[in-house]
């Protein structure tokens, strides 16, 4: 008697048509039943955001014909995508989320930022094991293959041996060839920020208004970081917690004055 | 020679004009010279989102006559107001930033969901002492005025110590009378999570659509969290970190087989 196949949940923020969900439903395709309920229209840099104040609309589509999983669209949020996945679309709870393959780098604090991890985040708090992966490519054209024999690793891994209570998995991808990758390294999140430079413009109307753009700082000198880890040719693993609490503050606040 | 005075931002995630807001505001006059940039329209759950695919528009705003701070509308998220603040419109880096009141809670998981905490966590990445403020009182008529004396206090101490680096205030207020407050309790994140049961209608076109309705179940028994603390009468505040790595699990990953 052959064992049940595992039920894999596989969202992203680049939208259900971007090339990097497509990789991520093929490799799901050899593991398992796959359903996929993903944006119906980019959704990066959305973070944890969740739509409260509208509402929320969810087909059934067929992005490619000849392909065995489910998907559904959704007007929503990534995180909107999995609450609407595990509590509406799926018969059961998952056995595995996958998110991705987001087009750019989630390493460092592009963690808080990122509609893809956030995903992945929103599946762990309701206990299901969770990667997020994404690739250091933000084209369109991206190559995503020398990340799929790693994709189908860890979630063989995860699958088989599960993850810790409150953890999963981001995993960041160099824009290397598969012979320049050197091998995956477990690493922690990089201490970075960014500086925003705002593009300032005038409207046809004469309104001036502004576009966002940003500068990674990275002044973490440690190589057992993620931003190390990618620029030395590694595929970066970091177990992600959405328990924020800063443990080792709770006594300094405690000293002070209420 | 009389000290210089701070300078504070103050923001929130329930746009400019609301009460939490403008008693956050009311509050931080005492202390120092107060510079508000604020989301036009409600932003909640909107956590960490920022704007990178559509124009941010920002404009100089008077929500009440006779106050004394400058106040600036954007057309963005929580997190957008923060970068246009610090990177645009102030001279100098603020001495402290604050968001909020929000009017409901930001306790336990809610703090990933927040656009009111993840303004205060932007502000802490780029160095920035911070303190996001909520009330467990989701209306527009709800009394901060038990707040007022604590959010003082909390602003003064973390003007003069600062915080430790990498950690923000996540400060929850019961829905309390002044004298029923029995002080304040800092706390770790209860351990906690959403279920959603998502109600779903017809349009008149005959199209289904759905609202998004959740369950806030916690099952955290511990006495020093801040559900704990907030149930039994207790100011909860929590340090928030922004480094997500799960130090403790980076063993259990390494011995996977990549």
């Amino acid at each position: 008697m052959s064992k049940k196949k595992p039920l894999i949940l596989v969202t992203n923020d680049d939208g259900i048509t971007a090339p990097g969900i497509r990789t991520l439903i093929e490799v799901m395709n050899t593991i398992g039943d796959v359903c996929v309920v993903a944006p119906d229209t980019p959704q990066s840099a959305m973070g944890h955001a969740i739509t409260i104040n509208d509402t929320l609309y969810c087909n059934t589509v067929k992005v490619h014909e000849n392909e065995p999983q489910k998907e559904y669209s959704c007007s929503g949020t990534p995180v909107d995508c999995v609450k609407l996945a595990v509590n509406e679309i799926l018969k059961r709870k998952p056995d595995l989320c996958v998110s991705g393959i987001n087009h750019g780098s989630n390493s460092s604090i592009n963690v808080i930022y990122s509609g893809t991890m956030s995903a992945a985040v929103e599946a762990g708090t309701i206990g299901i094991p969770s990667i997020g992966f994404s690739l250091l490519d933000y084209s369109l054209e991206a190559d995503f293959t020398p990340c799929k024999k790693f994709i189908k690793k860890m979630a063989l891994e995860c699958l088989e041996k599960g993850l810790p209570k409150g953890v999963v998995l981001n995993v960041n991808f160099p824009k290397l060839k598969e012979n320049e990758i050197k091998g995956v390294k477990v690493c922690r999140q990089a201490d970075a920020h960014w500086v925003e430079t705002f593009d300032k413009r005038t409207n046809p109307l004469g309104k001036d208004y502004y576009w966002l753009t940003g500068e990674f700082i990275n002044e973490d000198k440690g190589e057992d970081t993620d931003e190390w880890a990618l620029k030395n040719g590694y595929v970066s693993v970091v177990p992600v917690q959405f328990d924020l609490t800063a443990h080792h503050a709770i006594r300094t606040i405690n000293s002070w004055d209420f």
